[in-house]
């Protein structure tokens, strides 16, 4: 059981390419979404909602905000990585059978939340740990997921008609895909790689890297690193 | 494996009380720390960082900062449920052996990052996608997990000296356990109910239910929650 849970959380893609047409069948995607409601959250308020988006019509609106958004995003980076950047594929929405909008209520459980008096944040936070769950079980079910984060809000709440009390947290595209890739498309592409886990854990207070005391959580952290990225032995006992 | 990974979702649980005071060993931690560091990140920027909180002094001092906030946070609520607030027991600080707080480092990939070009929390809802990951490995050891929110976060900054540009976005206790709840401590105490699972999913557009559309899907929702709930045919394949 163990190694399959770290089998499913190192083999998981954030899949923008390779999706096929065959739809989802309701039985496959109401574990998925029966995955993200057991999510923790704040005040037990479970904030989320979950908008399916299938009408053909719909999703080209948001492909297009997307493109809007994107010609946008591109203006940002520095001429050297612009050209790159326009190179990299970013989402698919239109060849994904569903598109999924996860959704966080603001007012779900009542002005004061249990919880969230101090970090009004604290159901947005819910909703990501939902859109987790539901990732992995994807993985699990040989289902890709892409979170496209590349839009105007303003656009979304437009074509999905959101309220305004309703964040949407994450516009995700699901389908089978013809197979996973090894590594994160962005390393894969050279724009950006892994950092070495070791270097990004503290012991008491910030910058304090503990010395003597994580020696030897460091030597393990660097070995589970190599090994999750070669998926090694939990493939074997997983699969 | 794909039954472990859903018995593991829906059994996790926001634990609270019920830890144990054994360590947990390198080897445990560096494989919750590394499903953490595997987790989807905008841009790949992996904006996270974990900061160990061992010393009993600093967990006292952390400790007094919830007492705080809690305090303010009870007089928040109607008279008749402040009283059943002040009960609840809502952290672990002292007793769990570990503390761990996940934070967010907002300048770790530079000023323009590749899809947080629209949206600046991306990289905070990355780290609550590390947390999430973290916890259902943390479930699959049988370690137990406690996201604690009732802080000032200027409170946590001081104490565990974060630089301006590091949020801290979770902060966790973490121990082995003697045993997990069947149900979350907020149901159990009559805090709050699980909603129906098939009445937080519309179609195309916010408050479409989609009628015959989605009919078999919220047939196979109901019958999910059930189950997810009872554990039935998750646990048995699983364990």
């Amino acid at each position: 059981m163990r190694a399959a849970v770290y089998h499913t959380i190192f083999s998981r893609r954030d899949v923008r390419g390779q999706f096929l047409p065959d739809p989802i069948p309701d039985a496959v995607l109401s574990r998925l979404l029966t995955a993200a409601h057991f999510a923790p959250s704040v005040g037990f308020m479970q904030p989320w909602s979950f908008l399916l988006v299938r009408d053909p019509a719909i999703k080209r609106r948001v492909h297009d905000a997307f493109l809007h958004a994107n010609a946008e995003a591109a203006l940002l980076f520095e001429e050297d990585r612009r050209d790159q950047y326009r190179q990299l594929r970013l989402q698919g929405i239109l060849e994904a059978p569903l598109n999924l909008c996860v959704t966080c209520d603001r007012d779900r459980a009542g002005p004061v939340v249990l919880g969230r008096t101090h970090n009004k944040a604290m159901d947005v936070y819910s909703t990501v740990c939902a859109v987790q769950n539901l990732w992995l079980a994807a993985r699990a079910e040989g289902v890709g997921v892409g979170w496209v984060s590349i839009f105007r809000a303003s656009a979304l709440r437009d074509i999905l008609q959101l309220p305004p009390r309703i964040v949407p947290v994450a516009y995700l595209c699901l389908g089978y895909v013809s197979y996973f890739n090894d590594r994160p498309d962005l390393e894969a592409a050279g724009w950006r790689g892994r950092l070495p886990l070791e270097q990004l854990v503290y012991l008491d207070r910030w910058g304090e890297t503990g010395d003597e005391a994580t020696a030897g959580l460091r030597e393990n952290l660097r070995r589970d690193q190599r090994e999750a990225i070669l998926l090694k032995a939990a493939s074997a006992a997983a699969e």
